[in-house]
């Protein structure tokens, strides 16, 4: 008499799609009610006895961190698949048969693979919720729906702003999630890149009108409400030289933001490595520490979305 | 004035020969009352309070993350000795030393290690109750109750059964106590493997009459209520060439299973490679997935059993 | 509407010196009311809510799973920083911008670092309490904390005892913080080591009369009331040969203990590898494992102190 795995419905967040812009908002809303609770000012205990099982495949400190903190602070517990040289993957197991293992142990699994599909892939073989935390060049919503959280708490809407989009926008993940989502909220983009990394035609052919691209971001830089710098990685480049005079032609630093508005907003999903100097930290432009921080009410909400009683 | 670390009498479960037929008996009575539990669907905080040490000297995610998930459900903690590159044990710490640091911080251990009689030595060092997660070539007492486990799930009993073991017969502790396990239970025994990974004497010296030996699996498919399929790692054999023609003989697809009873059910202990076809998956025979999750109710009634009060 | 991270006023524990005489006092009189919670026969939940970043930059089995312990035995919870392989630190991110992060996630970071001075760093950068956990050749206060409370346990007092220091005096940070410590309580102390592994003078510079250098220990044995042993790490040695003779001449065994009080204990930060002969582990001078079990009442006491309201 073998008992039913089904846990009823399964609820997915695998795209920015999967979310109408009704859920957007209401996420944003209980992440700003749930802020006392990420600093842990307030107790509440609201997922007591769930457990989310933390499937990263690929090294995401904050990422994974910032789940583990949400699910703590919600008086929910978390299982980590853990270094992958000590687990069953080194043996040789299929995704699809580690994600019907953890499906059996947890409530809920967050995923962040390097395969891109993946998520979509293990939600198709799981009955439990699957949250996706990136699949290489896909999606990672959490970090889109944090950044537009910290928007709004920092500039006070999501509306009609002036974004610039800084840095590696051909390969950043990040970037392409989040002008598809400004791009609801009627935002005029500038995207400062340098040619071979250029925000790429399939991303731009989506977005309304009301972009720009650009290769420096001086010329733009005092029309900015928010700038969102990006890491250039240097394995992009096959030329060192070529990386080095890039790398540093995108470096923001304090003297580089003498013409900006005062309410100019930066954003970065860190980690940074060079791109923006630390006498940045100490300007009121610096919002991503904040932004890091965001991560844990957003992902609150989005765990009481999925896992909370009604 | 040292207080003495001493917390009562130690209960190890190191072989299931530390376990008489009734305590196997409540332990799988106990786990089917537990199963809604391990589901989430009902909240038993019956070892709050507890915390159990995860020690884990050799990779394995599924028995680690069950036993993980068996305490949080229960409403009781975990430390994990970590990845064992960053760990005292990398300093040259002997085992003994390792289980008296966590014999002082938790309330039992559960250990994986490669060596054998490791669980043994482990136990006679600490007060605090050990749980051998398998130790080398000797024993994992809680994998051949979770397979009794299932197979009384799926077949509704233990008794008379007619089973064939597949595989790697030598080297596969797994198959080993299972047989040990099966005598119990008068069962019709077949041992399915090539010649040189057959079912060593020392094992089958131990059993009753009511078993035979076989190479391949198409002769007695049709007369098996039960079929316990094994990994055989390629590191057995001396040329690749003989490994790869011995796997694929023992391969199980939904074809191979063409005669079999409609009742016979496949178990593997996971993580599979290749031995088993994944359009076995969708087949009413495949119930190696409800196996892995019963890993879960298995180890909350031993750890009740274990720790819980009276 | 960004909301200040600010959560009052950051209380760390980077030296000993961050604490005064009445504080220490305090926080061994707790130590000592929260043993029975630290063998789990009282919970006493505490930190409830409260949540612990363990950020191990550098392995430290004892330290990371004692902190562990006593944080989940008061209720409380806790994130790891994980394998450093797997975190953000291997894309090149800051300590600072690291403890940014936690400083967000957490009500409180345990840090151990390889560099000297990282924990102060870190307390700057926080906004929540820092616990230095061993920072290079720097300081690591909660060993003293948890090596005084065990004097004070095994010999009923703390004050006018004979100690002896043997081992590595020189690079081992953990004697000369508790030089530094038994200083203040009136200690008479005897330095025993090889020539090459001296105390160094800018610690004994800061003691007080009351002191002497050895190079063996049998002349000073017998009128010990403790003796503190720390492991000789071969690399401190060019030659091989050195080092096996050096090492050998520091090994305690029973034999050695011969002419001994009765009344002496023999302390161990451990891991130990060959200083101390098993042998010695059935005597009654055998202090170390129980040393090591009190780092869970002292870590409690301490993150009470640190988190716990008033």
């Amino acid at each position: 008499m073998p008992r039913p795995l089904a846990k009823g419905m399964s609820k997915d967040l695998i795209t920015m799609d999967d979310l109408s812009d009704d859920d957007i908002v209401g996420l944003l809303d209980d992440a700003a009610r749930l802020v006392p609770v990420a600093h842990g000012d307030v107790h509440l205990p609201l997922l007591e006895g769930k457990l989310l099982g933390n499937m990263f495949f690929e090294p995401s400190t904050r990422t994974r961190m910032s789940f583990e903190t949400a699910m703590k602070r919600l008086g929910g517990n978390v299982i980590n698949l853990g270094a992958l040289a000590s687990s069953s993957v080194s043996k040789g197991e299929t995704l699809y048969d580690t994600m019907r293992m953890v499906d059996g142990y947890c409530d809920l699994a967050v995923l962040r693979h390097p395969r891109q599909g993946a998520a979509q892939y293990a939600a198709d073989a799981c009955t439990i919720p699957i949250v996706n935390a990136g699949d290489g060049a896909g999606h990672h919503p959490t970090q889109t729906l944090l950044d537009l959280f910290t928007i709004r708490e920092e500039l006070g809407k999501l509306e009609g702003l002036t974004v610039g989009l800084l840095g590696d926008l051909r390969y950043g993940r990040t970037v392409h999630s989040l002008a598809a989502a400004l791009a609801r909220y009627d935002a005029t983009m500038h995207f400062i890149a340098p040619k071979s990394l250029a925000m790429p035609r399939r991303v731009t052919a989506e977005l309304p009108d009301g972009w720009s691209a650009h290769t420096t971001l001086d010329e733009i830089l005092p029309e900015l409400d928010l700038l969102y710098v990006t890491r250039i990685q240097k394995e992009r480049f096959p030329d060192p030289e070529d990386y080095a005079r890039v790398a540093g032609a995108y470096t923001i630093s304090a003297e580089t933001l003498r013409d900006a508005k005062p309410v100019l907003r930066i954003l970065h999903p860190l980690p940074r490595v060079n791109e923006i100097a630390t006498d940045v930290d100490d300007t009121g432009h610096a919002a991503y520490f904040r932004q890091a921080f965001n991560g844990v009410p957003v992902r609150m909400a989005l765990l009481e979305m999925l896992l909370g009683s009604d």
